[in-house]
């Protein structure tokens, strides 16, 4: 079961520090300040608030960096997914 | 008796957790952190509040995640409808 | 004497339990959770805020559902009139 | 001496309960749950804050119904006036 | 030394009730409930803040009704000026 | 070293009172109720926040009235500098 | 690893004062009264939030003054990165 998320928002699952999920690399949640990293695993048709198309800057399989406290959360299977609007992604990891 | 939404509102049942409703999967409303699922059963023409027409990216029988302080709760019949605008839903529930 | 509501915004008349009058059907103002229902007794010329037109979803007779709290209440008569916006109406009830 | 709105608001004397200047009417204004009635005085040109032109629905003479917490109180000639924008009238006084 | 304002503000210097320097009316500021009466003694070249052209609909030697809170206060000269937007011009007196 | 502003904002210098640098004129800080007065040293390109092009109706020399609530204070090389928005400029001063 | 900013928004990263790195200028970051410098390194597509393009009036190894509160703060490699939008910025140092 997943989450299809509307207009120009993102579901985002955020990375485990065990998993190690991004090139190997480990990225503990303590060391992001009072930011969330996450792997976007859908996203909206692209279409702002007021009704105008807009352009969908990430995809699935990108990393970004978030704040938790500008999604909302929702718990499905036993996972914590996060849904945010693609305006509150502060950015996107580049290897 | 029904609820006919206007505008880009939906009315939503929430999805009880004894009813099983969804493919028979059954989601408690604990399961969910802070959120609510439910079943869409009307929705608006498809007309923003400043009055141009929209897009109504959901229909009737869809099962969506939506947040009930987002919405007005109305009892009818001894039955809880949550009516909320469309741009306040969380996402859609694919199996 | 009647009041006659501008721009996009309607007069409301509570219905009464005691009147029944939605086909006979009796619906206690405690049974709507935190909402009123209420007939609709005149509306608007169908123009927004902006000053641009807009369509008027619904017409005198209507029986709607609305918050008190997004009112302005008016006695005239000894009656209570509520004026609301129509983008304020939770929904229309169809028999 | 008096006041000449601009833009969309009109200016609006209360009507007294001992005058029944209203087609001999009488309306105390505890009548009048929270609201004011009036007879408006002046109205402005019709131009939206915004600089654009718009209708102005009512005219002088109009009895309306307003509330005084969305108006500027001005006592001129040891008489108060209310000014207030269009958009602000709850509704206009039909006989 | 004089206040040049931009966009669509004026600048207005409160009448003195020592003065009586309208039509030889003497308006004492007690008499305004809670507002200020005052000359404009300049205009901007009328600009609304998104940078559109709008009219101005007050000239200099206008007396207008305004309520100091919506001002700017400038002292100059040992005189007060005020500095507010058109939009906040609650009227203009006539004699 | 200089700070360039961007969009419509304005870089001003505080006139000090001992400098008496406004055609000989000493217009002590006290002497302006709540407001400062300074002098222009930078202007934006001329853009509004919403991407549009404005009109920049003061220049480089002008001497302003403002308020530095309305400013972000920028300290370099020991001298305090102003950068406020062009519609935050209560007026310019003409001799 | 780099954060790429989406929209207006550019990433920047302190300038420290031990480092010198502005063409051998110290500048303490307690010289800047309430603001901070930084170095730019990232700047995003050129977007508003509405989704109209807009002009980047900045780039990469720009110097610019900027407050913290405006920003996002993302800590990655051991460093800290501030995120912001390009309207926030406060001025482009100039040599």
């Amino acid at each position: 079961m997943k989450i299809k998320p509307l207009f120009d928002r993102v579901v985002v699952l955020p990375i485990n520090e065990q998993k190690a999920s991004h090139g190997g690399l480990v990225l503990p949640e303590t060391a992001m300040s009072e930011q969330t990293i996450g792997k976007i695993v859908a996203v909206g048709s692209g279409t702002t608030f007021d009704g105008n198309s807009c352009e969908m800057f990430v995809k699935p399989n990108d990393t970004i960096v978030f704040n938790k406290y500008t999604c909302d959360e929702v718990k499905l299977d036993n996972t914590t997914h996060y849904v945010l609007r693609q305006i509150d992604i502060i950015g996107v990891l580049d290897d």
